[in-house]
């Protein structure tokens, strides 16, 4: 393959920035999350949950409160009151670790440990058939943890006073999105830097977007892909009516605001991590900034097969970027033209 | 004008990220970079002396040695023996600050003052005209000072032996860039990112950036822009041969290897802030890293004038960003359609 | 001026493609279209109808039926069995002339005079107060006219029937849209061309367009400029899933359908020039193809100033290109960085 | 596969507009082009010469002159007295056709042939190890023409006056491109568009494109990708200092000229095809038009087996579009993200 490199020339040693290796402590509290409730879905969870009966008895299992809830379970539910989670088990797609940050959406958010079925992604670091191997690396404290930055939003009247309390702030994972959404008009949205105007926007919308979500909608919308581990804030625009509108990357310490244009033809629509959570009308605004809270997600690299013959390619145990695999694997990044590659059953 | 926000809402408070407050003391040995001599710069360099001398007469002026070098300037080169200088000054466009880096590409660099001969620039806080007040600010310690990320490289030959000594490394303030140049062929490159294969390029070139570079070669090329005051490698490539190559931000602890491949069929022309640098031939490679040597940068907010109106917009004294003006007034960033504005006479 | 090319070199000659200079007869019929109502534009109104009625008294003007009707208008409605109108004269904004076009939509639009309440724009050559001037060029039989590409729609059940009989072609000026609107899930659209699928698009929505509308929607969604002179479809992604998804320019005898995949999540709203009319349900289609019916707009360039200015520049009369000077001042195409232009009063 | 479209629904019925069925004459004088002399080149040229003796033997065979030609082979280089060709056949890669190209570069160009050694292209329909099929659809005088437009380029001095005399034109079948090479400085050129000045480029360079073109390098450099069928003129900046540069598409009609700016520091290089052709000096321009000698070339699909499964798909045989496969297929256009397919192996 053309990622082998035989020896290891100088340059090519250092640690990859993407994770850093930490020791946590054996969970005592276990929050498992998922949306789906399918066949395939529920029999993962049976696995998981009498696994973890077995092998770790006095382990706590939490979930949400839902209909069929599997025996020896109990129910959670967020708030000041509920019990302290030290391990977040999720069980499906991107979505569903979208969803149990919302769950911690106003606070610290224990280590994650995902798990797709089948598919994986961007944040689906493992296949739900390596349960028993993840979960037990975790259990020996030998994990990796990738501090995934948050942003925070609070929201603004017209007259600049912060609607629904000091206490309303909720963190995304991926981005905060303002679009015109169903509307035909375009939206006008004032967008200031540290209390400085940066520029007037008419566009579909605006997106303001953590690193992690560098590779979801802000991608999409022409953004630049920008690696997990850096603490910047992106700004893309939607189809906006400039030629010479281009993504901006900040400090994480930036304060964006993003105000409806007071003679803006239309409201703007907040999502939130793909959730629509409210309507700005003209003069309204949002600011969004870094969380103090960022989301520890728990890296595939940190617990790779030891004999995996990937380990042959001169990067030691443990130090394998997940994301240089997941650009390539998953968005299929830089996807030479197949001029050099064209099998003879492809032709005529 | 619609940078003016009467009365400043609570979200746009917060001190702007991109330049430190910091005292520095009164310089004692000052010098003075230019690379024209044409009139009008002689003229300047003349009026600078001349305040100086007058204003700090204990003050030692250096420059580097030129035919018509004016009295009572002492002759400077780089080197671990020359004098040691506590404030440069750069009298020119961008290129007189990117040489005013490179002659200090080894170690530390002294505080920068910046000033243009009549047009602004990204890296020219000051125009000509204004240097009194500016000088003097600094003289008083009234300084706010960016500091803008550098680079450092170092070569490799075909078996990964580092070419030319642990010390050659050079700094860079915008980019690393290689390119096929005048070869009529495509060039086949190998990017690792902390000793991990990220992908084979095919293209014209590929640009290692700051994020000072942002908005230089690297935008051109398509780019995102990042504000200076992040710490951040901006990967970019020229005219790729693959629909899906974007730009890549990585933090400033990556280290960027970019490997001619073995069977490229051109070489690859290294330039370091525009200046070609050396050629790559097939199977060598270049290594870049975040230098430990930024180069700080006096900023022009640290000394606007307190009676300007630009302060009743809500931004305190000294907190304005720079940059935000700059991308505004220099790349007329989301310059928006004029249908709005046309005037009359620019009709029919 | 940098537009100024003294002498004209052999290189320089040349009628521009853009507008065929057309002799047409002394229009009978005219229609009058407006979409607002405000002081101004009833003011330009009456001036007009004083205008005919004084210098053309035969003429006879119509309008659509609206409440406060100027005396001596007649009535008029599209349909078969309305008047023969030869003549269309808008006034308003871009959406006005689209307006007009709708008016059109299942047939042969008049020659169609673009008149703007001192905001110019890609699809209105004129400025109100020139409308004497303007109107006896067209009474001369002195016009340029563009021949505007229009697109013709129809829509398919999930088996592939046509829905709403074989009359339902509907002619949009600009472009169709499918957009997710507010739903929160990606569209998934099979994209065919000449019956042969070309892509599955994940995204937020698919813009076909003409070279007339590669200036509105689609440009902001990233689209080339197509000279409205050229006779093509441009499809154009909107947000879509996928690094590699380039705009894409077919001649104007291809046939593109749209048809939403039976396994999205989502709906997907058909906006026509940026009216909505119709929800596409997963299975549903809507195929585009070049209508035969362009809109003949006659332009700018066809009754500019003998006297003018601009003469001088090599560019003979009636030569002159309005979308060269539109691209330019409206969009302020490839607007240089002001670095060698900035004004001394905008500095610090 | 997605692309199964069982039944044929009303809008998926038309001819595909790439490529017209036309008859052509058996052909007697057939010019063989190859690049290369590797063993499987020359063994593949041996096949086609006994093949084409066996079964045509009154068919006369022509080649350039080079060191090693096969006996029966005659020797042809261009010109007014050389013998007429009516059927020329490469074999190689895309250069090589665009070689070909360049040996009919003053006029009217015979039907094209196009064999790849293993790997396909938008230039190479065919694979070699097919050649016997292929060339007895010719003879049986069964083709589908896909017409290639060329542009002719003319240059001129300082004064405007044309470089060479009147018969220099030079066709190309992808473009022309300016490029500041090895110059470290910018290029400044203005832009022509039938003699109104459109533009003045600061960049790395410019290239018009054909559609054919639109594919290689100007897809690079960010250019739509145009429909080989339609007649238009791409225009694409390359790595342009400003924001707002886009690419343009003009109607087959315009003629483009690039002029070196009087002050650019640089000359620009002018490439032709890939290749490097001359250099123009400041005040020096180039003319880009369309030739009046498209170059045609035999498509795919006109002698495709029609016991094909594709022939299932809904199209009709001879009807399919060789470009909408190329695009999926060469370029991987559109490849969505792997996030639903990926296979248990690539895991952890
Ligand atoms: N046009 C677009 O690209 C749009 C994208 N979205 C994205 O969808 C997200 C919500 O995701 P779901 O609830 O799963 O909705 P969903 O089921 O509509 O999926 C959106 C897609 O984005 C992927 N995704 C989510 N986060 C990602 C990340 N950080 N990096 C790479 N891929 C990622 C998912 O795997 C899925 O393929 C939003 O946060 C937003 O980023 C939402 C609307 C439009
Ligand atoms: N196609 C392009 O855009 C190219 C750009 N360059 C840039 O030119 C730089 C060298 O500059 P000079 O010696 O002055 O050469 P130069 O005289 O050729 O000027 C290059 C232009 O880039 C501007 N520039 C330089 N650094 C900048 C920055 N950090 N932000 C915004 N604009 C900046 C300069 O003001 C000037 O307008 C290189 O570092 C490279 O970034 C070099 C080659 C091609
Ligand atoms: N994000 C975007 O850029 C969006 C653009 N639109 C465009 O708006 C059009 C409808 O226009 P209005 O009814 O006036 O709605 P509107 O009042 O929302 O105006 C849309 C803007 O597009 C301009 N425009 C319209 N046609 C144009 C053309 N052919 N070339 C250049 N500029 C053009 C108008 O002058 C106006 O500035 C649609 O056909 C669509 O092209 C619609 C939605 C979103
Ligand atoms: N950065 C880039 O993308 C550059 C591209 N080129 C292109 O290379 C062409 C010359 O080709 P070669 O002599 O083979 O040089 P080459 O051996 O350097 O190959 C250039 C590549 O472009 C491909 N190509 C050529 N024409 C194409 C077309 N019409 N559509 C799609 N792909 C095409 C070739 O298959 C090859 O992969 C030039 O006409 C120019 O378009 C030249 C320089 C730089």
């Amino acid at each position: 393959s053309s990622r082998v490199w035989k020896a290891s020339p100088g340059y090519l040693g250092g640690t990859p920035a993407a994770a850093q290796p930490r020791v946590i402590e054996p969970p005592k509290n276990i929050l498992l999350v998922n949306k789906l409730r399918t066949p395939p879905v529920l029999e993962a969870l049976d696995a998981f949950l009498r696994h973890i009966h077995e092998q770790h008895p006095t382990v706590k299992i939490f979930a949400e409160d839902k209909p069929d809830l599997p025996s020896g379970v109990n129910i959670w539910s967020p708030g000041p009151e509920s019990e302290k989670i030290d391990l977040v088990i999720t069980l499906g797609g991107d979505g569903t670790i979208l969803h149990a940050s919302s769950l911690f959406k106003s606070g610290a958010v224990p280590p994650v440990l995902s798990f797709s079925m089948g598919t994986l992604g961007f944040l689906l670091p493992f296949h739900a058939d390596d349960f028993a191997r993840a979960l037990e690396s975790v259990f020996e404290g030998k994990t990796t943890i990738l501090y995934r930055m948050r942003l925070s939003c609070s929201f603004y009247d017209t007259s600049g006073v912060q609607i629904g309390g000091a206490h309303q702030g909720w963190q995304v994972m991926n981005e905060v999105t303002l679009h015109r959404g169903p509307s035909p008009h375009l939206n006008t949205i004032d967008v200031f830097v540290d209390g400085q105007h940066l520029t007037e926007a008419v566009c579909d919308g605006l997106i303001v977007s953590t690193p992690t979500g560098s590779t979801a909608y802000s991608l999409s919308a022409g953004g630049p892909i920008v690696h997990p581990s850096l603490s910047a804030i992106v700004l893309t625009p939607i189809c906006p009516r400039s030629l010479s509108f281009r993504p901006l990357v900040f400090p994480s310490s930036s304060a964006i605001t993003l105000r409806v244009g007071e003679k803006s033809r239309s409201s703007s629509g907040v999502s939130m991590d793909g959730q629509s959570s409210r309507i700005l009308n003209p003069g309204e605004a949002v600011r969004v900034q870094a969380s103090r809270y960022p989301i520890p997600c728990i890296n595939r690299s940190s617990i790779s097969d030891d004999t995996q013959d990937r380990k042959s390619e001169g990067v030691g145990p443990g130090k394998e970027d997940d994301w240089v695999r997941d650009i390539n694997n998953l968005l299929q990044y830089n996807a030479t033209f197949r001029s050099k590659a064209l099998l003879r059953h492809s032709r005529i």
